[in-house]
């Protein structure tokens, strides 16, 4: 089978988790909205450009991360799980702060700016579906940002096995260690005391 | 003048800031939707409870904090600037995990389950001004998250110092350390080194 034929597929099996979206619909929405094919290591977005297109996840992995005093710094990982790569620099036009990397082979939606309007003006139910998909969004950033600010370390890294347990064995460590804001030396030590206490 | 009569003046003045909505839709939103004046000090939410009510602050302040091991740890400043007091908990209608509190008397938007429902059919352009918000919000809380992780405490208390002038003068400076991941002595050296580098 072809490649595009398998993408909206996938395409599809997510429309379908939507109850809003009649079958019918499904079949239309298929038709117009943009799947891309990305490859493993293909940048989405560069620090100072401005950003073209938001994105959502149906398969595989975006890395965001940051450049500070010459290290990469890891800020979010994308996955089906927790999958709207969006930004206030594309909701401004404005240059991005940082890099978004495809970290695996990825299908993603692509959402260009102007096509969105035309999109909800089409099929009004779209809209409800964004706001669903960001009210869900906005409560898991909302979480882990207090999950960040009151944690230790340890408790840091043993909630994200707990709720992103879909990046395990797919993230090297020292990416893992920089996104729970701690050394890779800090990551290790604490992943021996684990297991050492298990 | 009577307090009802200047909270609705509140929510106008905020309607009005959404071009979507026009002069004819104010008036009648104006009407349908709540708004409730409460004093400093009153919980809007404590632990174990399942949230009844989302809240969206045109005046005032509400602090979101949790208990961990005894003592209060602040996640959450809910200001004119940074606005909507809502949570997965709420969605979900489970058992929220953290306090909510007014830090000053406030003026709020109460959004009630269900009632969402009916304004949404009765004014559809309500769908696009909350989608617009969420983004917002959702932007915004990303963008707190990827500073958490990759700023030093010391940057951390010049961005919030930036970004959440608001809160200038009316947040006690342990709570504000608390919010930002440290002590409350960490937080007064690093004023201190501050102002002797000024």
């Amino acid at each position: 089978m072809d490649q595009e034929f398998l993408n909206k597929e996938e395409l599809k099996k997510f429309l379908a988790t939507f109850p809003i979206i009649s079958a019918d619909k499904i079949e239309q929405l298929t038709k117009v909205i943009p799947t891309i094919s990305i490859k493993k290591g293909t940048y989405l977005l560069k620090e100072g450009e401005v950003p073209k297109a938001c994105y959502y996840v149906l398969k595989g992995l975006v890395r965001q991360f940051q450049i500070v005093d010459g290290n990469e710094r890891t800020t979010a990982f994308y996955s089906e799980k927790h999958a709207a790569v969006s930004s206030k620099h594309f909701i401004d036009q404005t240059k991005s702060t940082f890099y978004l990397v495809c970290s695996e082979d990825c299908l993603l939606i692509k959402g260009e700016l102007g096509a969105e309007v035309e999109h909800y003006n089409q099929f009004p139910e779209l809209m409800e579906v964004t706001k669903v998909m960001l009210e869900n969004d906005l409560n898991q950033t909302k979480e882990n940002l207090s999950d960040f600010i009151t944690s230790s370390p340890k408790d840091r890294y043993l909630t994200f096995l707990k709720k992103r347990s879909e990046l395990q064995n797919r993230v090297p460590l020292h990416q893992v260690a920089s996104f729970l804001g701690m050394t890779a030396e800090s990551l290790s030590r604490i992943r021996k005391r684990i297991v050492s206490t298990d």
